[in-house]
């Protein structure tokens, strides 16, 4: 019997940096967790495309796990960088080695458009490890583009996928393919810029790192009770801030600005190559992050 | 002296078919193009992407040129489909033995990253032609990637471009540096899903088709008068429905199906091959249409 | 019953221009033609990518037709340059008002990667004209990847596609795929580069615009004669050759100087945007270009 | 003072596995790598792409790296899989444990178009290292396409950058760039199928891992004492293999077929994503095999 993921909002975690050193900053990284379990996230998603994995050593993935078990009793989806089965597979059991049963699953990336060439790869990597997966479709980051077809195929033939995140535009026919094949939990990612419309098409929720994470645990639980009008009136006040900073190439650095001038971390550093906060935005930013505190503390107020 | 573009609205007008015979269906066309002129349009730009330029044929694209002018009196921005100098004059002619002095400009696609090139390019058009330019630069289309200091140096060479389109994400950067650099009027497109931060960015307004362009008009507006919590106020109940339209590949027939739904085409069609509208979205639309009706009421009756 | 293509080699004309005035020259087009009916391509195809018809205007391709119809008396394909249904049919009624009995068949681009789509496409064309297609599957010109076992579908249900063209690599692989699944000429084209495999694949010849297109001849003959070995032999001396040619965003560049420096055209320029040719690469076009005339005499003396 | 990389051909080693379980295959390795050491290759290059480093775990990495630095005295270029600084860094130090200074430099990938960026990661790599570092541009492997005038500067200011290998076609006109702009080694690849046109514009010789070293060996020493004549003779004989190994997707499959063919490695398994050999090709790859063998053996022979 197929476990799927808790529904509601899994955060993405960005890593914080120092701005001197670029090392890892473990006293914002635990903030932000902290602020993520506060709000109502129902787990956290750690070493994510957003969590900049690909630009840590070995010991900063175990340094940022370690960190965030510590900071927060949420579960936890591990985030996979490599493509292949073996270093996968090594991830995993270094994850494991600092978070052992913290871990509630291991987010995977689709690796082929071939729905034969990623079962095998999920079930050699299941095989090994025993790790439930979470099967994420980003061709952004991965290069790969799968099918729903294909991806309900894979996730029939493996009962140890707990959950899909479909970030392949556009998200709301996938997660309504998807949801209509097969009984899992399906998340929408992407800066939430699709999450209504995920969530009309049968998404379980939301599997992302916007800066303001309480409007998006607000709107799904808004829709949960309250259906699409009440998951809407609670997200329409932050949709100006979800698209500025959903925008492609700059959504990192975006975001990490935001959480700066959010006081959820102390530096907005990126690590290159990924392009840094362009100034000329900063005008634009400071509206935004008006508008989105005056919207936070309608939320907190009760009055959306 | 360069004779810059209009700020506000330019409409991009959709080609609506007949459903039966995919013949293009001018009744529903002449409709459209009254609506975009009652709503307050300042222009309207035919023979875009979003016009299905590409799949028509050569008496087609003058049936709709001529359409639009009689069923029309607002200036006319004509789009050519061609990226090489000599179709591009081939289309420009076309247009001008049926739309004469109606058409303000001729929207021409950035051809090259090189400035040089693009300038050479627009030149010799505009050598033989005469005609003024809106510069677009539109990656998904043409599959070129200029920066904007390149766009800048083409218009700074270039008098008689009369506008840019900024189309490259991420648009509100390009359009920062882009006024920042050239005295010129910048419309942004995209089906409105980055207005405000376009608008903070220095944009004259939209040049798009999104499925309620009265939304545009009235933000566009608010902007001019009131600034940018103005403009967001108008657009803040509109922005579900746009990111539901803004999706990619599927955008066109989600908007067409949106017109047809308003009343203002009489079939969805699109010409293959574009996506056609999933069915599995008619519940997210039948939503959107709802709240975009109450938004479309309040507008006129003042309340927003 | 499908009339196959005639195997051999296709000559894919080039555009020569006026280097001071960039127009059509007629006369090298004519002499091109003529050479390539001297050596013995069984047909040309005009119009196609690079003969840079996208550069064209209409008069322009007129002109190229009706030239190369006056020319030479061998059978021509036109290439199709539109990828929807009614600009197809417009440039195939052009190219018949000009050259109309000669044309022995309309090359058109598969147009979207799904069977049905370009299968409807392809209909809609041939109900109209009743043309003869060549389908030629050309990612890097059409932006679109269909696999063998849509390619061959589409063919079984279109009993008019009297050839297909396969240039997306592997090409090897889709021709013997394609081969052993339907009963219809398949050519390769890319400059001949993959072409001794494409016949062990069971291709019908070539159909490409080397600048050497006796050396194309004489292997395909001797393949028709010899087998595998015979027409290595004949190729392997223009290899170096074919591999210069080839390359990357310059083939059209580096071909039209090889034809000039062979004194079959009389200028070598290309229209922008395509790259002009890389004086750094002088030096080894004098080499090749030794080589070539060597391995041809050698071809003609019957010592190869 | 540069010291740039001995001129030549550096064979890149690829990682043969063990059919039924897929593990590294150390007596073939051992025994691919003594061939390239036999056939005259000036150094190797190791857990490149083709060496499927991206496919192996840290622990097999390690195990190959071990692997070779017994089977030869060979000085050794390891490949770097990472695009971020620290990761870099980390697979920096995890190869010197096992190779220690029998490691020559590091080659590392163009992680972005601008040179600053690149010259930061490069430079920050170097400080913490010391590491000499082999700037490879790669785009099909690395997304990221860098000009030859962004990699000169690159190179201008790392003087601990030791070579180049240029893999962005057209290659013959980035090598003959670098090659005027810089005084530092510029290697080819893309499996030899450019390597004439890359000595003319001025190449050090080949890092690739074509099935036939030995022929890119007598082609770059034929080159070094005979000129473009004497290189051409040498390597024209195995143009046709070098076409049809260098095909794309499945050229790594082909590669390790033909090794296994010519008894070079026991088995021909690549890791999955990559494709698998395509049996249509068998007829091909025999017809190859042969007339590789007698060029080869000609060469032994002295006489070509």
């Amino acid at each position: 019997m197929r476990e799927s993921l808790e529904h509601g909002v899994w955060g993405v975690v960005a890593t914080p940096f120092i701005g001197s050193t670029q090392d890892v900053d473990t006293d914002s990284l635990a903030h932000l967790v902290e602020h993520y379990e506060k709000v109502g996230a129902v787990g956290l998603t750690v070493l994510g495309v957003f969590g900049e994995a690909a630009a840590l050593s070995t010991d900063e993935r175990a340094l940022v796990l370690e960190t965030v078990t510590e900071a927060s009793d949420l579960p936890i989806v591990v985030g996979v960088t490599a493509l292949t089965t073996r270093p996968v597979i090594d991830e995993i059991r270094a994850a494991r080695s600092v978070a052992g049963d913290r871990i509630r699953a291991f987010m995977v990336q689709a690796n082929s458009a071939d729905a034969d060439v990623v079962t095998d790869h999920l079930q050699a990597v299941h095989r090994v490890t025993g790790a439930d997966i979470v099967l994420q479709d980003y061709p952004a980051a991965s290069g790969v583009a799968i099918g729903s077809a294909a991806l309900a195929a894979v996730v029939r033939r493996c009962e140890f996928v707990s959950a899909v995140k479909a970030e392949a535009p556009p998200t709301s026919v996938a997660i309504a393919e998807l949801t209509a094949a097969v009984d899992v939990s399906v998340f929408g990612g992407l800066g939430g810029q699709g999450l209504l419309d995920e969530l009309n098409s049968g998404a379980a929720g939301a599997m992302t790192g916007f800066s303001c994470p309480e409007a998006l645990v607000a709107c799904v639980r808004a829709w949960q009770t309250g259906g699409y009008e009440a998951a809407r009136d609670v997200l329409q006040p932050f949709l100006p801030l979800v698209n500025f900073e959903q925008q492609a190439r700059i959504a990192l650095a975006v975001r990490k600005e935001l959480l700066l001038q959010r006081g959820l971390i102390r530096d907005s550093a990126v690590r290159a190559p990924a392009a840094k906060f362009p100034e000329v935005l900063r005008h634009s930013l400071t509206r935004h992050l008006a508008e989105a505190s005056q919207a936070v503390e309608a939320l907190t107020a009760g009055r959306i």
